[in-house]
Protein backbone atom coordinates (compact mmCIF):
# COMPACT_ATOMS: atom_id res chain seq x y z
CA UNK A 1 0.00 0.00 0.00
CA UNK A 2 1.62 3.87 -1.21
CA UNK A 3 2.32 5.86 1.91
CA UNK A 4 -0.55 8.03 2.60
CA UNK A 5 -0.43 11.59 3.22
CA UNK A 6 -1.15 13.05 6.23
CA UNK A 7 -4.27 14.48 4.76
CA UNK A 8 -5.16 11.10 3.21
CA UNK A 9 -4.68 9.46 6.77
CA UNK A 10 -7.17 11.84 8.16
CA UNK A 11 -9.95 10.67 5.38
CA UNK A 12 -9.26 7.00 5.73
CA UNK A 13 -9.87 7.20 9.22
CA UNK A 14 -12.82 9.27 9.42
CA UNK A 15 -14.24 7.08 6.51
CA UNK A 16 -14.12 4.26 9.20
CA UNK A 17 -14.79 6.42 12.54
CA UNK A 18 -18.28 8.21 10.97
CA UNK A 19 -19.24 4.65 9.54
CA UNK A 20 -18.90 3.09 12.62
CA UNK A 21 -20.60 5.78 15.01
CA UNK A 22 -21.95 8.74 12.73
CA UNK A 23 -21.17 12.36 12.35
CA UNK A 24 -22.32 13.68 15.63
CA UNK A 25 -21.07 10.50 17.31
CA UNK A 26 -17.54 11.10 16.72
CA UNK A 27 -15.78 13.98 17.33
CA UNK A 28 -13.19 15.53 14.86
CA UNK A 29 -10.42 14.36 17.87
CA UNK A 30 -11.80 11.08 17.77
CA UNK A 31 -10.70 11.21 13.83
CA UNK A 32 -7.46 12.74 14.56
CA UNK A 33 -6.44 10.73 16.94
CA UNK A 34 -7.74 7.14 15.30
CA UNK A 35 -5.60 8.36 12.66
CA UNK A 36 -2.20 8.96 14.68
CA UNK A 37 -2.45 12.70 13.69
CA UNK A 38 -1.74 15.67 15.70
CA UNK A 39 -5.37 17.12 16.18
CA UNK A 40 -3.92 20.50 15.14
CA UNK A 41 -2.58 19.50 11.51
CA UNK A 42 -6.64 18.57 11.12
CA UNK A 43 -7.13 22.56 9.55
CA UNK A 44 -4.35 22.96 7.46
CA UNK A 45 -6.27 20.17 5.57
CA UNK A 46 -10.25 20.84 6.38
CA UNK A 47 -12.40 23.58 7.12
CA UNK A 48 -14.58 21.76 8.57
CA UNK A 49 -15.93 18.24 9.64
CA UNK A 50 -18.63 18.87 7.23
CA UNK A 51 -15.42 19.63 4.42
CA UNK A 52 -14.16 16.27 6.06
CA UNK A 53 -17.12 14.81 5.72
CA UNK A 54 -18.02 15.20 2.43
CA UNK A 55 -14.02 14.58 1.59
CA UNK A 56 -15.07 10.57 3.23
CA UNK A 57 -18.14 10.30 1.39
CA UNK A 58 -15.67 10.48 -1.82
CA UNK A 59 -13.50 7.99 -0.69
CA UNK A 60 -16.30 5.64 0.21
CA UNK A 61 -17.77 6.53 -2.78
CA UNK A 62 -14.62 5.21 -4.98
CA UNK A 63 -15.21 1.75 -3.61
CA UNK A 64 -19.04 1.73 -4.35
CA UNK A 65 -17.70 2.39 -8.17
CA UNK A 66 -15.49 0.03 -8.01
CA UNK A 67 -17.92 -2.49 -7.15
CA UNK A 68 -20.00 -1.09 -9.98
CA UNK A 69 -17.30 -2.62 -12.50
CA UNK A 70 -19.38 -5.94 -11.93
CA UNK A 71 -22.33 -4.30 -13.83
CA UNK A 72 -20.68 -3.44 -16.96
CA UNK A 73 -19.53 -7.30 -17.21
CA UNK A 74 -20.91 -9.24 -20.54
CA UNK A 75 -21.06 -12.21 -18.33
CA UNK A 76 -24.67 -13.69 -18.70
CA UNK A 77 -27.88 -11.51 -18.79
CA UNK A 78 -28.66 -8.23 -17.37
CA UNK A 79 -31.13 -9.40 -14.85
CA UNK A 80 -28.56 -12.04 -13.27
CA UNK A 81 -25.61 -9.43 -13.50
CA UNK A 82 -27.72 -7.25 -10.91
CA UNK A 83 -28.66 -10.20 -8.69
CA UNK A 84 -24.73 -11.12 -8.58
CA UNK A 85 -23.84 -7.38 -7.88
CA UNK A 86 -26.63 -7.20 -4.81
CA UNK A 87 -25.54 -10.18 -3.42
CA UNK A 88 -21.96 -9.24 -3.65
CA UNK A 89 -22.70 -6.00 -1.93
CA UNK A 90 -24.58 -8.33 0.74
CA UNK A 91 -22.09 -10.56 1.37
CA UNK A 92 -19.53 -7.66 2.72
CA UNK A 93 -22.54 -7.36 4.84
CA UNK A 94 -22.17 -10.42 5.87
CA UNK A 95 -18.27 -10.09 6.92
CA UNK A 96 -19.43 -7.47 8.89
CA UNK A 97 -21.91 -9.13 11.06
CA UNK A 98 -24.63 -6.63 9.72
CA UNK A 99 -23.05 -3.91 11.42
CA UNK A 100 -22.49 0.00 10.11
CA UNK A 101 -24.61 -0.75 7.36
CA UNK A 102 -24.33 1.83 4.14
CA UNK A 103 -22.29 4.93 4.59
CA UNK A 104 -24.27 6.34 2.11
CA UNK A 105 -27.58 5.45 3.65
CA UNK A 106 -26.37 6.63 7.50
CA UNK A 107 -24.91 9.87 6.28
CA UNK A 108 -28.43 10.28 4.02
CA UNK A 109 -31.00 9.52 7.17
CA UNK A 110 -28.66 11.13 9.90
CA UNK A 111 -27.36 14.63 8.07
CA UNK A 112 -29.55 15.23 5.23
CA UNK A 113 -31.39 18.01 7.19
CA UNK A 114 -28.32 19.05 9.13
CA UNK A 115 -25.60 19.91 6.21
CA UNK A 116 -26.73 21.05 2.69
CA UNK A 117 -22.83 20.65 1.86
CA UNK A 118 -23.48 16.86 2.63
CA UNK A 119 -26.92 16.22 1.77
CA UNK A 120 -25.71 17.95 -2.13
CA UNK A 121 -22.96 15.40 -2.10
CA UNK A 122 -25.10 12.64 -1.11
CA UNK A 123 -27.66 13.62 -4.01
CA UNK A 124 -25.08 13.56 -6.34
CA UNK A 125 -23.51 10.39 -5.53
CA UNK A 126 -26.48 8.67 -5.16
CA UNK A 127 -27.74 9.60 -9.13
CA UNK A 128 -24.52 8.21 -10.02
CA UNK A 129 -25.01 5.36 -8.58
CA UNK A 130 -28.57 5.03 -9.67
CA UNK A 131 -27.43 5.73 -13.38
CA UNK A 132 -24.87 3.10 -13.16
CA UNK A 133 -27.61 0.57 -12.25
CA UNK A 134 -30.13 1.85 -14.66
CA UNK A 135 -27.23 0.76 -17.71
CA UNK A 136 -26.94 -2.54 -16.31
CA UNK A 137 -31.31 -2.55 -16.09
CA UNK A 138 -31.70 -1.19 -20.06
CA UNK A 139 -29.80 -4.10 -20.68
CA UNK A 140 -31.15 -6.60 -18.88
CA UNK A 141 -34.69 -5.00 -20.54
CA UNK A 142 -33.49 -5.56 -23.92
CA UNK A 143 -31.71 -9.04 -23.20
CA UNK A 144 -35.00 -10.21 -22.37
CA UNK A 145 -34.26 -11.20 -18.59
CA UNK A 146 -36.31 -8.09 -17.39
CA UNK A 147 -39.98 -6.65 -17.75
CA UNK A 148 -40.24 -4.07 -19.55
CA UNK A 149 -43.61 -2.75 -18.06
CA UNK A 150 -41.69 -0.02 -16.17
CA UNK A 151 -39.51 2.43 -17.01
CA UNK A 152 -35.83 1.31 -16.49
CA UNK A 153 -34.87 5.25 -14.45
CA UNK A 154 -37.76 4.24 -11.99
CA UNK A 155 -36.29 0.49 -11.53
CA UNK A 156 -32.76 1.38 -10.77
CA UNK A 157 -33.75 4.36 -8.60
CA UNK A 158 -36.18 2.06 -6.96
CA UNK A 159 -33.71 -1.31 -6.54
CA UNK A 160 -31.01 1.20 -4.57
CA UNK A 161 -33.39 2.57 -2.24
CA UNK A 162 -34.92 -0.58 -1.26
CA UNK A 163 -31.61 -2.22 -1.00
CA UNK A 164 -30.51 0.58 1.07
CA UNK A 165 -33.70 -0.03 2.88
CA UNK A 166 -32.65 -3.41 3.72
CA UNK A 167 -29.48 -2.82 4.47
CA UNK A 168 -30.56 -0.79 7.58
CA UNK A 169 -32.83 -2.85 8.63
CA UNK A 170 -30.34 -5.43 8.52
CA UNK A 171 -28.06 -3.69 10.50
CA UNK A 172 -31.35 -3.48 13.36
CA UNK A 173 -32.05 -7.14 12.66
CA UNK A 174 -28.63 -8.38 12.87
CA UNK A 175 -29.68 -10.67 10.32
CA UNK A 176 -28.98 -11.51 7.03
CA UNK A 177 -32.84 -11.99 6.36
CA UNK A 178 -33.90 -8.41 5.24
CA UNK A 179 -31.28 -8.79 2.08
CA UNK A 180 -32.65 -12.10 1.45
CA UNK A 181 -36.21 -10.32 1.28
CA UNK A 182 -34.96 -8.16 -0.96
CA UNK A 183 -34.05 -10.85 -3.37
CA UNK A 184 -36.81 -12.42 -2.83
CA UNK A 185 -39.27 -9.48 -3.45
CA UNK A 186 -37.63 -7.04 -5.25
CA UNK A 187 -34.82 -8.54 -7.82
CA UNK A 188 -37.29 -11.99 -8.30
CA UNK A 189 -40.55 -10.00 -9.04
CA UNK A 190 -38.12 -7.89 -11.53
CA UNK A 191 -37.55 -11.13 -13.83
CA UNK A 192 -39.07 -10.91 -16.92
CA UNK B 1 -55.68 18.75 24.21
CA UNK B 2 -55.66 16.75 27.85
CA UNK B 3 -52.71 18.72 29.94
CA UNK B 4 -49.32 17.17 29.54
CA UNK B 5 -47.42 15.86 32.77
CA UNK B 6 -44.07 17.18 32.88
CA UNK B 7 -42.70 13.41 32.00
CA UNK B 8 -45.22 13.93 28.59
CA UNK B 9 -44.12 16.82 27.76
CA UNK B 10 -40.27 16.16 27.72
CA UNK B 11 -41.27 12.85 25.52
CA UNK B 12 -43.44 15.33 23.19
CA UNK B 13 -40.32 17.33 22.82
CA UNK B 14 -38.04 14.77 22.31
CA UNK B 15 -39.89 13.06 18.99
CA UNK B 16 -40.00 16.78 17.45
CA UNK B 17 -35.88 17.25 18.37
CA UNK B 18 -34.77 13.67 17.97
CA UNK B 19 -36.88 13.63 14.27
CA UNK B 20 -35.24 16.71 13.78
CA UNK B 21 -32.15 16.48 14.53
CA UNK B 22 -30.93 12.92 15.30
CA UNK B 23 -29.77 11.52 18.64
CA UNK B 24 -26.62 12.83 19.05
CA UNK B 25 -27.58 15.92 17.01
CA UNK B 26 -28.88 17.25 19.89
CA UNK B 27 -28.35 17.33 23.85
CA UNK B 28 -31.02 16.79 26.61
CA UNK B 29 -30.87 20.59 27.30
CA UNK B 30 -32.32 20.89 24.06
CA UNK B 31 -34.78 18.69 24.67
CA UNK B 32 -35.94 20.10 28.07
CA UNK B 33 -35.83 23.95 26.31
CA UNK B 34 -37.91 23.44 23.87
CA UNK B 35 -40.38 21.63 26.48
CA UNK B 36 -40.05 24.48 28.84
CA UNK B 37 -38.95 22.41 31.88
CA UNK B 38 -36.34 22.89 34.38
CA UNK B 39 -33.22 20.71 32.88
CA UNK B 40 -32.76 19.33 36.71
CA UNK B 41 -36.62 17.46 36.14
CA UNK B 42 -35.08 15.36 33.31
CA UNK B 43 -33.60 12.73 35.78
CA UNK B 44 -36.71 12.44 37.96
CA UNK B 45 -38.17 10.75 35.18
CA UNK B 46 -35.65 9.01 33.02
CA UNK B 47 -32.55 7.41 33.87
CA UNK B 48 -30.48 8.33 30.40
CA UNK B 49 -31.17 10.23 26.98
CA UNK B 50 -31.10 6.47 25.26
CA UNK B 51 -34.33 5.97 28.26
CA UNK B 52 -35.77 8.88 26.66
CA UNK B 53 -35.17 7.94 23.08
CA UNK B 54 -36.83 4.43 24.08
CA UNK B 55 -39.99 6.48 25.12
CA UNK B 56 -40.02 8.86 22.12
CA UNK B 57 -39.53 5.68 20.23
CA UNK B 58 -42.99 4.13 22.04
CA UNK B 59 -44.99 7.78 21.39
CA UNK B 60 -44.25 7.35 17.55
CA UNK B 61 -45.21 4.19 17.37
CA UNK B 62 -48.38 4.96 19.05
CA UNK B 63 -48.83 7.25 15.67
CA UNK B 64 -47.64 4.65 13.46
CA UNK B 65 -50.03 2.10 14.53
CA UNK B 66 -53.20 4.43 14.43
CA UNK B 67 -52.04 5.26 10.84
CA UNK B 68 -52.23 1.03 10.72
CA UNK B 69 -56.10 0.71 11.13
CA UNK B 70 -56.31 2.01 7.47
CA UNK B 71 -54.90 -1.77 6.20
CA UNK B 72 -57.81 -3.14 8.17
CA UNK B 73 -60.36 -1.17 6.97
CA UNK B 74 -62.43 -4.04 4.32
CA UNK B 75 -63.22 -1.43 1.85
CA UNK B 76 -62.07 -2.86 -2.03
CA UNK B 77 -59.05 -5.12 -2.64
CA UNK B 78 -56.17 -5.38 -0.04
CA UNK B 79 -53.74 -4.51 -2.33
CA UNK B 80 -55.57 -1.13 -3.13
CA UNK B 81 -55.88 -1.01 0.73
CA UNK B 82 -51.76 -1.16 0.66
CA UNK B 83 -51.63 1.12 -2.16
CA UNK B 84 -53.63 3.83 -0.16
CA UNK B 85 -51.98 3.17 3.02
CA UNK B 86 -48.80 3.98 1.72
CA UNK B 87 -49.85 7.23 -0.39
CA UNK B 88 -51.16 8.16 2.90
CA UNK B 89 -47.64 7.94 4.10
CA UNK B 90 -45.85 10.01 1.50
CA UNK B 91 -48.47 12.51 1.70
CA UNK B 92 -47.16 13.15 5.33
CA UNK B 93 -43.90 13.60 4.07
CA UNK B 94 -44.71 15.70 1.29
CA UNK B 95 -46.68 17.85 4.07
CA UNK B 96 -43.37 17.86 5.51
CA UNK B 97 -41.54 19.26 2.33
CA UNK B 98 -39.71 15.95 2.37
CA UNK B 99 -37.62 16.46 5.54
CA UNK B 100 -37.17 14.80 8.73
CA UNK B 101 -37.82 11.47 7.32
CA UNK B 102 -38.97 8.23 9.45
CA UNK B 103 -37.87 8.90 13.22
CA UNK B 104 -37.55 4.79 12.98
CA UNK B 105 -35.40 4.76 9.72
CA UNK B 106 -33.32 7.75 11.05
CA UNK B 107 -33.12 5.87 14.37
CA UNK B 108 -32.20 2.95 13.20
CA UNK B 109 -29.81 4.40 10.45
CA UNK B 110 -28.03 6.52 13.21
CA UNK B 111 -28.39 4.44 16.31
CA UNK B 112 -28.24 0.42 15.83
CA UNK B 113 -24.49 -0.14 16.48
CA UNK B 114 -24.69 2.65 19.66
CA UNK B 115 -26.97 1.53 21.65
CA UNK B 116 -28.29 -2.23 22.41
CA UNK B 117 -31.94 -0.53 23.87
CA UNK B 118 -32.66 1.40 21.20
CA UNK B 119 -31.69 -0.78 18.45
CA UNK B 120 -34.02 -4.45 20.18
CA UNK B 121 -36.90 -1.28 20.52
CA UNK B 122 -36.77 -0.68 16.60
CA UNK B 123 -36.16 -4.21 16.19
CA UNK B 124 -39.69 -4.93 17.75
CA UNK B 125 -41.30 -2.06 15.91
CA UNK B 126 -39.84 -2.74 12.82
CA UNK B 127 -41.65 -6.76 13.29
CA UNK B 128 -45.07 -5.24 14.54
CA UNK B 129 -45.12 -2.64 11.68
CA UNK B 130 -43.92 -5.70 9.56
CA UNK B 131 -46.91 -8.14 10.87
CA UNK B 132 -49.84 -5.55 10.31
CA UNK B 133 -48.41 -4.84 6.75
CA UNK B 134 -48.16 -9.03 6.73
CA UNK B 135 -51.63 -9.08 7.20
CA UNK B 136 -53.01 -7.08 4.58
CA UNK B 137 -50.79 -8.80 2.60
CA UNK B 138 -52.44 -11.70 3.29
CA UNK B 139 -55.97 -10.41 2.34
CA UNK B 140 -54.89 -9.42 -0.88
CA UNK B 141 -53.19 -12.36 -1.88
CA UNK B 142 -56.44 -14.62 -0.59
CA UNK B 143 -58.90 -12.22 -2.69
CA UNK B 144 -56.24 -12.19 -5.57
CA UNK B 145 -55.38 -8.91 -6.20
CA UNK B 146 -51.84 -9.50 -5.09
CA UNK B 147 -49.08 -12.55 -6.82
CA UNK B 148 -49.15 -15.68 -4.33
CA UNK B 149 -45.93 -16.59 -5.51
CA UNK B 150 -43.90 -15.21 -3.04
CA UNK B 151 -44.36 -15.56 0.75
CA UNK B 152 -46.69 -12.80 2.79
CA UNK B 153 -43.80 -12.56 5.41
CA UNK B 154 -41.03 -11.61 2.78
CA UNK B 155 -43.29 -9.88 0.80
CA UNK B 156 -44.58 -7.60 3.75
CA UNK B 157 -41.02 -6.87 5.68
CA UNK B 158 -39.72 -6.43 1.78
CA UNK B 159 -42.50 -3.56 1.42
CA UNK B 160 -41.71 -1.84 4.40
CA UNK B 161 -38.18 -1.85 4.26
CA UNK B 162 -37.81 -0.50 0.72
CA UNK B 163 -40.64 2.32 1.60
CA UNK B 164 -37.81 3.29 4.57
CA UNK B 165 -35.23 3.13 1.74
CA UNK B 166 -37.67 5.64 -0.08
CA UNK B 167 -38.41 8.04 2.22
CA UNK B 168 -34.63 8.72 2.98
CA UNK B 169 -33.68 8.91 -0.55
CA UNK B 170 -36.71 11.52 -0.54
CA UNK B 171 -35.31 13.52 2.21
CA UNK B 172 -31.72 13.05 0.17
CA UNK B 173 -33.40 14.07 -3.24
CA UNK B 174 -35.94 16.85 -1.27
CA UNK B 175 -38.53 15.28 -3.96
CA UNK B 176 -41.53 13.21 -3.86
CA UNK B 177 -39.89 10.86 -7.30
CA UNK B 178 -38.39 8.48 -4.91
CA UNK B 179 -42.06 7.58 -3.62
CA UNK B 180 -43.45 7.53 -7.14
CA UNK B 181 -40.93 5.13 -7.94
CA UNK B 182 -41.62 3.07 -4.57
CA UNK B 183 -45.22 3.05 -5.96
CA UNK B 184 -44.38 2.18 -9.75
CA UNK B 185 -42.26 -0.38 -9.28
CA UNK B 186 -42.32 -2.56 -5.45
CA UNK B 187 -45.88 -2.15 -5.22
CA UNK B 188 -46.64 -2.27 -9.47
CA UNK B 189 -44.90 -5.53 -9.50
CA UNK B 190 -46.70 -7.11 -6.47
CA UNK B 191 -50.08 -6.57 -8.58
CA UNK B 192 -52.10 -9.91 -9.46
Amino acid sequence: MPRLSLKEKIVVSAVETLHRKGFNGCSVQDITEAAGVPKGSFYNHFQSKEDLAVAALERYWHKVQASLLMLGDQDGPGMERLARYFRHLNDLTRQNAYETGCLVGNMAAEMSDQSASIRERLAGLLADWSGAIEACVQAAQADGSMRRDIDSRSIAACLLNAWEGAIMRAKVDRSHRPLEDFDRVVLASLRA
